[in-house]
C-alpha cells in the first residue's frame, strides 16, 4: 500500500460508515453517537515506516532495562503468582495504592492509600467518574481545546461538553467565571470542569501555582468540582513540578493519574484519587465494570517501582522528551510558512499550531499523508466543531531527525496549500470561527 | 477479630451506610442505585483462614506451573517488550484473538479473529455490551436466579430486569416466550436475554442441546437478541462440551468468553465475539472506556496458550474441580437437615441449595459466620427481591476436607434455625415467595 492509497483509505474512514447494521433498531440512544474519530482512522494509516507520524501520544518505552523488568516479573510470577495471578480487590492492590501515594507526593500531594482506586488506565479513571456523575444531558466544563479521549468519554455519557478558552497560562479563570454565570442563567449547573493543568494534552501548555490557585477559587465559588487530570505532571523539562491541584484542595478536586507515561501504557495502571464518598462509589463502579482491575499488572508496577530506580527512569525519559522537544521547535521555526503559529510546551509530549489563515487541517490531512507525514487534527479537540484551523504535533515517539524530517515535510504541503489559497481565493471563510470564539494559545511564530 | 466480630461487621456492613455525603446532590441518577452487594461485604470477612469460605467464586489456580509462566513472562519482556508494555489496538491483539478463535472452537464455534474484542475480563465484555443497548428503562430478560455481577451491570445501566424461571435443564423456553408475550402485551421489548448455559452461576445447571435450540427458536421468533455468557464451558465433568448457542446462530448471539477460569483470573483478558456491526460498535466503546484492554496480559496469556499444554491444563482443572464437587455433594448429603434440596451440577463450580421452609439465607449469615462457614445468600441473585429461601456454595476454592467441614458446620447453623423455628414458630411467611414465582431447580434433597 503505498502512501497515496493510505490516503485515499483515510477519506473513505472519514466518510460516515453506510454499510447495513440490522441492530441498528436495537441500540441505546448513547451508541448513535459513537463513531471512529479522525485518531483512530489515523492509527490505520500513520503507522506504516514510511509516514513521519506526529499524530500518534505513544511514549517511547524504548528506555525501559527489558532485562530489569523481565526478571522482576519472573521472580513475582514464581514468588507470588498465585495471589498475582488471582481476583483481587475492586478498589485495587495495597501494596500498589501505597506506591501511589509516594509517586503522588512529587508534586505536593499528601494522600491515603485507602483514597485511592486503581483504574484500567486513567482513561477508565475519566470514564468512572463520568459514570458516576453525568446524566444525559448534564454539563462538563473543558478546556478549549481538550483531550480527545476525553470528549469521546463525555459523549458516550451524552453529557454536553462547554469550552472554556485558554492563554498561554491555561485555562482562563475570567472564562471559566463567564461560563459558569451563563449556565446558571440557564438554569443548567455543570458537573464538574475537566482540566489538564500540565502540558495539556493537545494545547502543550501549562498552568502556573497562581492560576491554578485562580482556577481553584471560581471553583469554589460557583460550586463547582474538578477533575485534574496529570498524566504528563512528571515530564516537566524546566524545574520541579509545579504543585498539582488536588495539593491545594483535597475536596473539590477529584485526581487522576497514570503510570503510561511514567512507566508503560501496556500494563493499563491509572488511578483516581478522590474523596472518600465518591471513592466509595467509584469502587462500585470499578466492580459492575471489571470486578477488579487487573490483578497481575498491579502485581507488576509495584514490583517494578519497589525493583528499580523508577526516578532515575524519568529523569532519563525527561531528558529524551525534551531533546525530541527541541528538535521539534527547531524543525517548526525553520519550516513553518509565514503565519503559522504554536505553542512552546515545557513538558510533555505535544504542540499544539494554529494555521496560516484560509487552512483547513481537516481537509489538509490526506494531503500530509500522501507527502508522508502525519498529524491529529483540530477538531478531534474540540466538541463544537471548531479547531480546523489547528493541529496537534506530538514528538514523542518519533527520533528527533525523523522529527524534524516531519516538519519539513509539513512545512511543504502547508506552504503548497498557501501557495494553492494565493491562487485560487480563500478555501474557508476569512478567519477561521476558532478565532472569534476562544483565545488561541498560539505563542510563538513564524 | 473472632468470627463473632467478623459478624458483627458484616451486620454493620448490610445496614445502608448512613455517612454524610456531600457529593450527594451531584451524582448521576444511576449512582444512586449503587450499593455494595452482599458478596462485596463477605468477603471483607470471609477471607480469614479459621472461616470456610464456600461464598466466593475464586478460581484454585494453585495447579499452575509457576516456573513455566515465569519464565514465559520473562521471554515475553527480553524479546518484545517494547510492544508488550505499549498502547495497543482497541479491538485487542490479532495474536490473541488468533488463539481465541482456537479455544472457542473446543465448543464447536467457528469465528473468525475480526469478530472477536478482548476485554477486561468478561465482566467488561457485558458491561460494554449492555452500555451498547441499554437505554435506562429497557429491559433484559435473566434466568431466576441469575449471576450476581450480570445484575450489577443491568442496574449500573439502570436497565430493567425480568426474570425467567429454569427448570434442571436451564431456562424453560416456555416461560420465555410467556415473559416475551407479557412484555408486548405492556408495551415493552426486551434488549437482549442473558444467560450462562454451561454450569450456571449461581444455579449449577446446564442446559442440554435441545434446550439450546428450544431457546433460540422463541428468541427467533420473538426477534430477541441472546447475550451468551460461558465462563466455565471447558469444566464440565463428563463427556465432551454441549455446542455453545453461538454454534448454532452466529446472528443472533453476542458470545461473552473468558481465561479467568481456563487459565487466571488476574490478568482480567476475556472476550466478546459478536455479529460484526455490533463488534465495530464494541471496539468504539472500549477505546472510549480504556484506549485498549491491557496489552501485557493480552501477550502473556497469548505466550501462555503458545508455550504450554494449555488443553492438559484445564483437565487438570477440571479433576480438580470434579474431587471437590464430588465432595460437596457427600458433604450436603451427610450434614444438610431434612428439607433441604440442592442442585448437582456437572461442571463449574457452584451448588443452588433450597433451605427448608421458614429458613431465610440473608438473615442466618451471621450466624453461619459466626459458625465459621460463608456462603452467599440467594437474594443477590434475584432483581426482585426474592430468594431468601436459597443460597449459592461454591466448591471452586477450599480443600475436599476444608469443603465438608464447611458443610458440616453450615449443617448445624441450619439444624439450630430449624430447632429454633420448630419451638418459636416461623420466622418468615410459610413458603418463600420465591416458590410461588418461579420453578425451584434443587433436584437432589434429603
Amino acid at each position: 500500500m503505498t502512501a497515496a492509497d493510505a490516503a485515499a483509505g483515510l477519506a473513505r474512514l472519514q466518510r460516515r460508515d453506510t454499510r447495513l447494521d440490522s441492530y441498528v433498531d436495537r441500540y441505546a440512544a448513547r451508541t448513535h453517537g459513537m463513531t471512529a474519530s479522525a485518531i483512530r482512522a489515523l492509527f490505520a494509516v500513520a503507522n506504516r515506516p514510511e509516514v513521519v507520524s506526529l499524530a500518534g501520544g505513544m511514549p517511547n518505552i524504548s528506555d525501559l532495562p527489558l532485562d530489569v523488568v523481565g526478571s522482576v516479573l519472573n521472580e513475582l510470577v514464581v514468588s507470588d503468582g498465585r495471589r498475582a495471578m488471582q481476583y483481587g480487590s475492586g478498589q485495587g492492590e495495597p501494596v500498589l495504592r501505597e506506591a501511589i501515594c509516594e509517586v503522588m507526593k512529587l508534586e505536593g500531594i499528601t494522600a491515603h492509600p485507602d483514597d485511592v482506586t486503581v483504574t484500567v488506565g486513567s482513561q477508565q479513571g475519566l470514564d468512572l467518574v463520568t459514570r458516576l456523575f453525568c446524566d444525559p444531558g448534564d454539563v462538563v466544563l473543558c478546556e478549549a481545546p481538550s483531550y480527545v479521549g476525553a470528549l469521546g468519554v463525555f459523549r458516550a455519557y451524552q453529557a454536553e461538553v462547554v469550552h472554556v478558552a485558554m492563554d498561554e497560562h491555561g485555562l482562563l479563570p475570567g472564562a471559566l467565571a463567564e461560563a459558569l454565570a451563563a449556565l446558571k442563567t440557564a438554569g443548567k449547573k455543570a458537573k464538574f470542569l475537566y482540566t489538564i493543568p500540565n502540558f495539556q494534552n493537545p494545547a502543550g501548555i501549562s498552568q502556573p501555582l497562581e492560576r491554578r490557585t485562580e482556577i481553584l477559587r471560581v471553583a469554589e465559588e460557583g460550586d463547582l468540582l474538578v477533575v485534574e487530570d496529570n498524566p504528563y505532571g512528571l515530564l516537566g523539562f524546566d524545574g520541579d513540578p509545579v504543585p498539582a491541584m488536588r495539593s491545594l484542595d483535597a475536596e473539590r478536586v477529584v485526581y487522576l493519574g497514570s503510570f503510561s507515561k511514567t512507566f508503560a501504557p501496556g500494563f493499563r495502571v491509572g488511578w483516581v484519587l478522590a474523596p472518600h464518598a465518591v471513592r466509595e462509589k467509584l469502587v462500585l463502579a470499578q466492580e459492575s465494570a471489571t470486578l477488579c482491575p487487573p490483578t497481575f499488572s498491579q502485581f507488576a508496577v509495584a514490583s517494578y517501582l519497589h525493583n528499580h530506580d523508577w526516578r532515575g527512569q524519568i529523569k532519563l525519559f525527561r531528558e529524551m522528551y525534551r531533546e525530541r522537544r527541541d528538535a521539534m521547535l527547531a524543525g517548526l521555526a525553520d519550516h513553518m510558512p509565514a503565519g503559522t503559529s504554536w505553542t512552546v510546551p515545557g513538558g510533555g509530549f505535544f504542540v499544539w499550531v494554529t494555521l496560516p489563515p484560509g487552512l483547513d487541517s481537516h481537509a489538509m490531512l490526506p494531503r500530509a499523508v500522501t507527502a508522508r507525514v502525519a498529524y491529529v487534527p483540530g477538531t478531534g479537540f474540540y466538541a463544537d466543531g471548531l479547531g480546523s484551523r489547528h493541529m496537534r504535533l506530538s514528538y514523542c515517539f518519533p527520533t528527533p531527525e525523523r522529527i524534524i524530517e516531519g516538519t519539513r515535510r509539513l512545512g511543504e504541503v502547508m506552504q503548497y496549500e498557501t501557495d494553492v489559497l494565493a491562487t485560487f481565493g480563500t478555501m474557508v471563510e476569512s478567519g477561521s470561527p476558532t478565532d472569534r470564539l476562544y483565545e488561541s494559545p498560539g505563542t510563538n511564530q513564524r
